[in-house]
């Protein structure tokens, strides 16, 4: 007989997991002693919301379920935007709360709370989660458990939720007689018995001139980089990424053509307005990277995307020619079976020679990083700090970005990618207050090593008492905070669609941000600050180089916009007409 | 023609809106645009929880809809434990949303996103509103905001949530060509012609020889504050507050009997066990006042139960002799015009004033804050400090309580009120970090009056950011933070059921606090700090007389317990024994 929350962290233990996120409450408390009793580190959070973030982080960096505990009630609520970000992005969590005994639920009662902070979370978190339930019958532990993780790391992955009543946590449970799940292989859900049209998908890469391939997040979820990379380098087609797969190639590389999309790098943009054959693998073609125009998204190519759920083939406004709903990691094999099979000719080399040249010549003429940027004698120029910053990174290094706001779209656009470098964000749910709570996850999913973050300091206010974490842990993440004095990207909103119309967005309409370095010196941290172009190299240099977590504020023009980029523009009636990808702003003409 | 989202402010301002909570974002632009050149105040927190909670604030402490406008995505998902606690506690709230523009909605295709930082959030807040719509036609536009105005308002209050694409957001409407919402009185929502046995109870009040009023935020809610004082005062028979209701009646009332519970004085519960009439007017008997003990509750009292929601009077397992689904206005008119027919005889009164006399004896001879506290000499009591704070307060003070944690339980035990004064909280949710938002929302509730809050210091992390807001409003807030180094309620969990094993909740077992002070400082606040019994009076009446808002630590024992309390006991098999509410610990014997 054992205790069936020591059950639980034998279990998560058995299947891998070695890190917990937490805060401890009254509706988790077995939870909480037996991950204490147990081989797990846990790390206590001071707010859920960090703890979720953490976790989501984790299950980011690890490809693992990032775990999470937490008690009833607003131990719960407090987790659901890491939770949605989680869901959004694909990631593996596994989130546990307690929750008030089973004669204290609401059941179908209809009233609002029996337990003591009670909340019914299950139907609250089905919308984001691949699975959820609350736990009742302590004999189907195995079975939910066997699920939740089944759920959280196949097919397309997602957080998954197990709400455990305290008399259940507390119940004594038989191991061997505990019935378990058994995954069937379900057509549909990325499984090899999927068919499709390989041939017509060669036939297609031989005859294509102007190749492109876009690599997705679904390549790192089914980690099958190195399959990836084995195509990319046999058919030499350029490659180009996304937010989610920025660290799926690095600048130098031969075959790297840049992200494209509404935030990406003019270059790209022509890139892939030019190419013939779309091979998008495992990136969902979201309106970052249509632009919100998918009509005129790659209006040359023939399209042929593959991703492992099938409602996003199903969503597309724009004609896919070839829908694959497979594995990425199983199409890959597939395909790279059948290509070693093939033979090509030496004018199909040659074109294919040219045509990457051609996507580097084109990037080149486009840099996001301008020249005269590095004149800017007031404040720090923002792209000149990215561009000095990435070369003075190495390769391997973990880099963080912020989820939402100006700061986050120039580092990304800007940033100068080495090999081996993990850049990861929490892109899709798009919020503020991730970087600090996610590089702590970031931070001890590599074992501790240096981790740089870059935030902005009106998004770095969300989850601010994380100092206090990091303090904690002295982990060596090293943040960057772009002080632009609040919301950089609502100003430039309002003054576009608005006429400068400033609505909580600056000191005079309603928004004030404290002094940064003051608080991270409260928590007992080592503080730089970084005032103009000429200071960068110097002090970026003291920061990496200091121990433990250090914050670094960098004085950046409040009136710095996001640049070039694919602007919508306002309507008379409000509504939004999209641009177009090969056109960013500022417009340099007809190409 | 109007834009919609004009209209929606005038809209509101029309109903008598006021003030809204927000934090700005490009799926809101044109909402926080209209909501800038509306005639309302808003107020820019740092968090979208910190919005949130002083929205609910603001809601408890008017009456009317605490209004919350957020963005799209992460906006919406971070005001989820705000609106939460709005939901258990009957809080009017008014949340609106912005979303992705109609074209980029999810919708059916069962994708996780389609939107820039889009999130389905009504399937999610459906269960925690009484009213969540997405608006897709502008014309209906009239019809979402009377309903959800009247859903918020009427029959058993709550939050309500609109969530408005961008596109509906800007477009043009003809105010005088929409059509409205028309509420119909509906059986059991509270309206009049609920039938009751008016004579039955009339019968039993005047049989009872012990009766006994427990008067809940039922009351508060619905206005009829002075209806209830009527009758109290008409009957003579002794009133118990709960947590929700705790400024309904002071210290010195003559009425007065306590609170009962599980954190109650131990004269209350003696009270309340030994009344033969409970008259329940607006409360709904949970298990901090059941003591998770319903077949031990009130045993020798007939019950009389009154609430607006019929749930609540179906949910119970002890009987319920007379229950009443009745709007508690209503309710309370008709009874007093029934009992002004009625005679009273001597005896009857010179019983009533016999039981009173009982009733104020039972307190007078279990005090919660008894004479040695004061003899400590190292570290501040908690009690002690409640008192002389207590007494310090004038009436009509705002006091705002932590909403969980020991610092919440002793301060609401221990607390001797003042006539008129307003002291609420989230109880029902009972989450750590309401009280720095909270106080807010209620300052401003009462036209920047001086409030005080208290807290703990484990709690006080979770929205410490918006201590910006707090010096930016530079409201009179005055903090008392109790500092018993990390979660005391934890500590005392893990020492009674799990023998001191410590997780999470001190400095050994992975939970550490920041310098409070320095933190507070770092925000550009003035500061106290109160280091034992002795420097309390002098200090406090610093604090009170410093302009603006101020923190004062005060450093009470970590050990330090909240007591008396009604343990429940854990069995073998972790399942919990409840205790009664006439046995609480520490125990005194028979009484």
């Amino acid at each position: 007989m054992i205790k069936l929350s020591d059950y639980i962290f034998e279990y998560l233990e058995s299947r891998g997991i070695k890190q917990a996120f937490m805060l401890p409450g009254g509706g988790a408390m077995h939870l909480d002693d037996s991950l204490g009793k147990s081989g797990m580190e846990y790390v206590c959070f001071l707010h859920e919301q960090g703890a979720a973030i953490a976790a989501e982080a984790y299950g980011q960096h690890t490809n693992m379920p990032g775990l999470l505990l937490v008690t009833s009630g607003p131990g719960a609520t407090n987790t659901i935007t890491g939770v949605t970000a989680g869901w959004i992005d694909s990631t593996p969590m596994f989130v546990i709360s307690g929750q008030s005994k089973r004669s204290d639920l609401v059941g179908d009662k209809g009233v609002r709370q029996i337990g003591s902070q009670e909340v019914q979370i299950v139907p609250m978190i089905t919308p984001i989660t691949k699975y959820a339930v609350q736990i009742l019958n302590p004999a189907e532990i195995k079975y939910h458990l066997d699920r939740a993780f089944y759920e959280a790391t196949n097919g397309r992955k997602g957080p998954v939720w197990l709400d455990i009543p305290l008399d259940v946590q507390a119940s004594m449970i038989e191991p061997d007689e505990l019935e378990g799940f058994q995954a069937e292989t379900v057509s549909g859900n990325g499984q090899a018995d999927v068919p499709f049209d390989m041939e017509n998908i060669v036939k297609k890469i031989k005859s294509a001139k102007k190749p492109l391939i876009l690599a997705g997040n679904g390549i790192i979820s089914a980690g099958c980089e190195e399959a990836f990379y084995q195509l990319a380098d046999y058919l030499g087609v350029p490659v180009q990424t996304t937010w989610k797969s920025i660290d799926l190639m690095w600048e130098d590389h031969a075959l790297y053509a840049g992200h494209p999309g509404t935030l990406g790098d003019r270059g790209a943009n022509f890139i892939i307005q030019e190419c013939d054959l779309l091979l998008s693998l495992g990136a969902r073609l979201d309106s970052s990277i249509t632009a919100f125009n998918e009509e005129n998204f790659a209006p040359q190519a023939e399209k042929i995307v593959v991703d492992i759920d099938e409602a996003e083939l199903n969503k597309f406004i724009m004609k896919i020619d070839i829908p694959v709903c497979c594995d990425i990691g199983i199409f890959l094999k597939t395909l790279n079976e059948r290509l070693a099979k093939e033979q090509w000719s030496d004018e199909h080399r040659a074109e294919l020679e040219k045509w990457r040249a051609h996507c580097k010549a084109l990037r080149a003429e486009y840099p996001v990083i301008l020249p005269e940027y590095a004149q800017k004698e007031q404040y720090v120029d923002g792209y000149y700090f990215t561009g000095i910053l990435s070369d003075m990174l190495e390769e391997n290094e973990i880099i963080v970005p912020e989820s939402a706001g100006v700061t986050t779209e120039a580092t990304i656009q800007a940033f100068r990618s080495k090999k081996g470098q993990h850049m990861k964000h929490a892109a899709g749910l798009g919020s503020m207050g991730f970087a600090l709570p996610y590089s702590i996850g970031a931070c001890l999913a590599h074992g501790r090593r240096r981790t740089v973050a870059i935030d902005g300091d009106g998004a770095f206010q969300l989850n601010i008492q994380e100092l206090e974490t990091l303090h904690r842990l002295q982990l060596p993440v090293k943040f960057f905070i772009w002080n632009n004095q609040g919301y950089a990207s609502i100003r430039g909103m309002q003054r576009n669609n608005f006429k400068g119309h400033y609505v909580a967005s600056d000191a005079g309409s309603g928004l004030t941000i404290p002094h940064i370095l003051k608080v991270a010196q409260a928590y007992g941290l080592s503080t730089f600050r970084i005032e103009n172009n000429k200071e960068i190299a110097e002090t970026v240099a003291q920061v990496l180089k200091t121990d433990g977590p250090v914050i670094c504020e960098v004085m950046v023009d409040p009136d710095e916009v996001v640049m070039p980029k694919v602007q919508s523009k306002m309507g008379e009636n409000g509504q939004m007409i999209p641009g177009k990808l090969e056109d960013m702003w500022p417009f340099i003409g007809e190409k």
